[in-house]
């Protein structure tokens, strides 16, 4: 179903993109982060056609972001959860609700993400696995990695260009 | 130049798609993250037509992601660089790196996010601004914002279902 545009592109970033980049799997995402959520719900929430919404969430399935279960059989009715897969995800939807809060939300944030019991809000930090330092853009440099080195030269313009230099 | 297809949906993570979730803005983004880049070297690595980079530079410029410079007079040439808003986007890009790390790098990383010097690897926290814990999914809530409030009810379907039951 996806346009699997970024073939010639040997980086996490277009990889994951193949997954999440097409326009409604983030928000499908976003509305199951925290609990299953049926199908109708779905619908409604997000005003796809319903037919478009089946084969986002096929797409989904097939791929292991989500799991597909029969709620009720007469009619057959199906609920939608998330695997551990997507919700490995959710640093990347709270960055960008965060970055969308900051740019985009000018009568304040439309909903605000918080410790759940504390209350407190979230913050986003990198962090030197070695050192443990608290790291900017400033702090960050990139290396070819192990896949790129499998893959070869010429096909690899994204790897090259990525190098910090 | 973007469709707009998320105007229904009261939610910075929409809000921020309508932005960086057009398919190359990332890409664009990645090269352009260490250092400023020239044209040609983007129209290199990426494989777009001229025109088609040419439109979608012109449209980050125009949303404050990236600055136009000329390098050179005759002919005219141009470089990118980031902004600060553009730079607020690196832990959206970083938790990509990881996520398309994990599952879709059968090869090994195709390229490694470095603490610069120290040469450690980059973990991603989520932390609680006001008890400093380190949060997972299940930590997390969400609560309709101030953003949610001033919109029509029958206008925040996303707001409405994101909400956490």
């Amino acid at each position: 179903m996806l346009e699997r545009t970024y073939d010639g592109q040997v980086c996490s970033i277009a990889r994951a993109l193949e997954v999440v980049g097409e326009r409604w799997t983030l928000l499908i995402l976003r509305d199951t982060v925290f609990r299953p959520r049926r199908f109708e719900d779905l619908q409604r929430s997000l005003g796809l056609a319903r037919n478009v919404l089946t084969t986002r969430l096929q797409w989904l399935c097939d791929e292991g972001l989500l799991e597909r279960r029969l709620y009720q059989e007469h009619p057959p009715r199906y609920e939608y959860s998330q695997t551990e897969k997507a919700k490995d995800l959710i640093p990347v939807l709270a960055a960008l609700i965060a970055w969308g809060d900051k740019y985009y939300a000018p009568n304040g944030p439309p909903s605000l993400i918080r410790h759940r019991g504390c209350g407190g809000s979230i913050i986003h930090r990198l962090v030197c696995e070695r050192c443990g330092a608290v790291l900017t853009s400033e702090d960050l440099e990139s290396q070819p990695g192990p896949g790129a080195r499998s893959a070869a030269a010429g096909e690899t313009p994204g790897a090259a260009i990525v190098r910090h230099g």
